[in-house]
């Protein structure tokens, strides 16, 4: 499959050469289209990796990932044009993190509104999809690094493109248990886990833990 | 052990029984003396249960639970009296929940203050410790409830007083898994699990679940 990635940083660098690693063809997009992470990333990705603007990704992408920082995804998205994007879907994994006033961040946006709702509403032709925000990047494309059973959660409003989200993290990343917990307002509640995912990655200096609902 | 409790709804009577069936004396507060729900539940517990205004109960306890609801905590525990409190413990189970626009309940507080701050900056004499928030009543006090294991968050800025409440907690209640996140400050991020908790609530129909950190 074409997929396009929003941002060049450690999620955006970590999904794409997952996706690559996979036989998938992955557009990483930024600002400009000379930006050094991205050409670095094509260079230890090989063939099947490419690089260049929002836009280029966009129009490459049969899906696309949004992996900027919280603070720059609406713009990121606005600037891959509306006709690149009609009608695809896109996984959010972006968060809200505010580390403006030092550690440990806030949020910028929560408790009555999301920046999943945010981008949903911002652009109604994209069917976004949240997922994978809460768990850092390596576990995202690798749960086993995690031991044991643990749950992914998911939401959006376009019930098609969640059964595709989830069929991408299953058969793509090895999630065993995904939790579909409703419309895209659900993001509320995902996004409202970094706190405390941010004080237990204090706690334990590991990354590498994630959360399970136990019943 | 005398033991007050703040609050005569679902928490604090079912807290009150756990306590006085465990052979404690439990006096329940609330902002009357004649309260019909404190009556009730004192009749149904027997000898070592008894009930009274707030500073009664605050007067009586040589620790107290706070499980009044989030907007009457704090004006409960000042109408309880400074003196009556000093150098108390207080276990705040309270969630700063507004239910005033309907279902889902956002949070009155949270992001970059917790009502367990607000206590505990509010009554500085008051050693607040904030645990049991994000679980049902009846897992509070039966945490075989949810099968298997799972774990309960705790946090505060007095380290004596965190290790009372949590022999309280694995000795009285039955936990096993007892995760001190520190200071109160913490309050902020279990707190914030609240959205989550009332979507989840919603999906499964039951509140017999409960958060596992996998790691």
């Amino acid at each position: 499959m074409k997929i396009g990635i929003f941002g060049t940083g450690m999620v955006g660098s970590t999904i794409g050469s997952k996706l690559v690693s996979l036989g998938h063809q992955v557009k990483m997009g930024s600002r400009t289209s000379d930006n050094k992470k991205a050409i670095d990333w094509v260079k230890a990705n090989g063939a099947n990796a490419s690089h260049g603007t929002f836009s280029d990704a966009a129009s490459f992408g049969e899906i696309i990932f949004n992996c900027t920082s919280g603070f720059g995804s609406i713009e990121a998205i606005g600037s891959a044009g509306d006709a690149n994007l009609k009608e695809k879907i896109l996984i959010d994994i972006a968060n809200p993190l505010d580390f403006s006033k030092g550690m440990p961040p806030s949020l910028f946006v929560c408790n009555t509104d999301s920046l999943g709702e945010q981008i949903q509403s911002k652009f109604p032709y994209l069917k976004v999809v949240k997922t994978l925000n809460t768990v850092n990047c390596s576990v995202m494309v690798n749960p086993s690094l995690v031991p044991g059973e643990h749950d992914l959660f998911l939401c959006g409003n376009d019930d098609v493109a969640k059964e595709k989200v989830k069929k991408i993290l299953t058969n793509w990343f090895g999630w065993k248990t995904v939790i579909d917990l409703g419309d895209i307002t659900n993001a509320r509640a995902t996004e409202m886990l970094l706190p405390i995912w941010v004080r237990l990655f204090g706690k334990f200096q590991t990354p590498n833990f994630n959360f399970k609902i136990v019943k």
